[in-house]
């Protein structure tokens, strides 16, 4: 049973998060302190520089070798039946260009979470560091695999004219084998401006790796595990100077994201910039789908009580920015994945402290 | 006697400061992330957002009714001798007008630090939590009072034309009477055509008072104190809501005004914009002459032991970051205080571990 105490924790932990937001909103919008461009310089700072440290804190402080592989596995099941779910969806489909987009993006919407800004602090405050571990290790496999799928998922779709691959595609970037286009769907291709001659399978994947590894925050995932790998195999600890000069750019991580984030809102011209109807399919895939599948997949792996309960949680987490920021890139939905982030990480406090409360009842 | 340790665990508090400034200088130098307008933006962000919630963070919690009142009056006593002696100077030397000028960039050089970004864990690392709480109440008096009267100073050379009052104009800002010019001084200012009447010591108090309550930074701290004096007073805690709420954003003022130094630094075209003659000058002021002075002052009223050290090390700190803001705004020798920031900063480290070693051997 969840008390008032306990919720008001969460809402010690919670409200600063909201308030620097507030502050970035407001210095646009009230304050006039920033023009465009000055948002755009201190989203820059947040992007290549706090972010990237905060990231690696977190994740060269986790324990490869004792990292809880069960809630790891519910997560990635949850995630796999998604992929194939939609897989099948498109396959079955008959227009196979949109289809295989909105795949990208329900997959998106269901699945890739604010893990470290919002997440960290929030199942610290509802069950304790180990919770907030758990979180911690989950972004990691978020950043380093997940986003590698999609960034995969959205070259294949830039490569192909937005095309051809459809389901197989998908799944080859798991697998490894492509399915060649159907001969249509290869005039459609070729009729395209931006690719001037088909892709091979290894140039889309030097670009996705070259991607990634020009994207500074999967890198600093990359480099936090390799310490935590070489740390923890060796049992030495992270020398105080080192230490401390992550944390002076890290300490910034949580404060001047969500800043930034309420600049890019101020910036908008209006919070829901998908229509209503998107935005509710986008809320529903995010706190309904998403936490659903996973539930489902929790059970079947056989988690129980507080384990099962931050698995969940996790799922209902708000929406990714970095899956906003490659919608952005790609032009693949930037409205309905900017709704997601903006309008979702409004909602996102009444609907996980409903989901705390509702947990907490199930015994 | 200082040990190898004490040094490194000065190091350790103090690198991290330098890897901060230093990213900021390779982002414009090396990397080119931002632009000219863009490093604006960041100083922007700076001044008005992380700083102000910094000073509160530190100024908010401090005991005024506890307060370590010998250290302050060795502090002020220096600073008031200073003033005196600079006074003396400009009203013995011919040219009052550069004299008066040459007295406010003086003072500012000799007397006003980098409390609480540099000074605060440089102490802390030195000689534990109670220097650092001494160094945080001298942050409060000069943010509060000496800034004023610097201030105070600026916009009397501005409203005179940078001509009359000198030396009484100087002591009017604590007094309150100001003489009247030489006819000769009025002609100058009636000259000048940026001052179209002579301005009444009413209206420039009243410019200053604008100027301070305007000032994030200086609002900041007498927002801190205020909630200092209530919260010791009534003997209550700040709610944690907004503990929180504060410390989102003041966990990021380390990083995030070192960065900006940084970047301030990477957009001069040299580091010692003042020439060697100037910047040396500077250095002397600020290094040798302004500790020297505290030196005297803390010995005459009584401090010994680690009180006369915390005392002499918060003198030998380097230039504060407003004074240079103050200059730039009122056009007196930007050049010289750009040079005591940053080489400053630079050059302090080993200087100031080099007084902690020698006031170490002193028993």
């Amino acid at each position: 049973m969840i008390g008032g105490r306990d919720v008001l924790k969460v809402l010690e932990a919670m409200t600063p998060l909201y308030v620097a937001l507030g502050l970035g909103y407001g210095s646009v919008r009230w304050w006039h302190v920033f023009t465009l461009e000055q948002c755009e310089a201190i989203n820059r700072l947040v992007v290549y520089f706090t972010i990237p440290f905060f990231t690696f804190d977190f994740t060269s402080h986790i324990d490869p070798f004792t990292m809880n592989y069960r809630v790891i596995a519910a997560d990635a099941i949850s995630k796999l039946l998604t992929v194939a779910v939609l897989a099948a969806w498109t396959w079955c489909s008959g227009s196979a260009k949109s289809s295989y987009s909105w795949a990208i993006t329900t997959f998106s919407l269901s699945q890739l979470t604010n893990t470290l800004v919002v997440g960290a602090p929030l199942l610290d405050a509802m069950y304790g560091r180990w919770a907030q571990d758990i979180i911690v290790q989950l972004s990691v496999v978020q950043s380093i695999a997940w986003m590698a799928l999609l960034l995969f998922a959205l070259e294949m779709r830039k490569a192909s004219g937005a095309a051809g691959f459809a389901p197989a595609g998908i799944e080859a970037g798991a697998g490894g084998q492509v399915v060649a286009p159907e001969p249509q769907q290869a005039m459609d291709v070729e009729c395209n401006t931006d690719v001037a001659a088909r892709p091979t399978l290894g140039s889309l994947m030097k670009t996705v790796w070259l991607k990634l590894a020009l994207n500074p925050n999967i890198y600093a995932s990359v480099l936090g595990v390799i310490w935590a790998l070489i740390a923890n195999r060796w049992h030495f600890e992270m020398p105080r100077i080192m230490e401390g000069s992550v944390l002076v750019m890290s300490k910034a991580g949580t404060g001047m994201s969500m800043f930034s984030m309420g600049l890019f809102m101020a910036l908008q011209d209006k919070i829901v910039a998908s229509g209503p109807k998107l935005s509710a399919f986008g809320m529903v895939l995010k706190f309904i789908v998403g936490p659903t599948a996973t539930t489902i997949c929790a059970v079947v792996v056989g988690l129980r009580g507080d384990f099962l309960r931050v698995a969940i949680i996790q799922a209902a987490l708000p929406q990714s920015i970095s899956s906003f920021i490659f919608a952005r890139e790609y032009g693949l939905h930037p409205d309905v994945l900017s709704t997601a982030v903006i309008f979702g990480t409004l909602v996102s406090l009444p609907v996980l402290i409903a989901y705390y409360e509702v947990l907490g009842l199930l015994s």
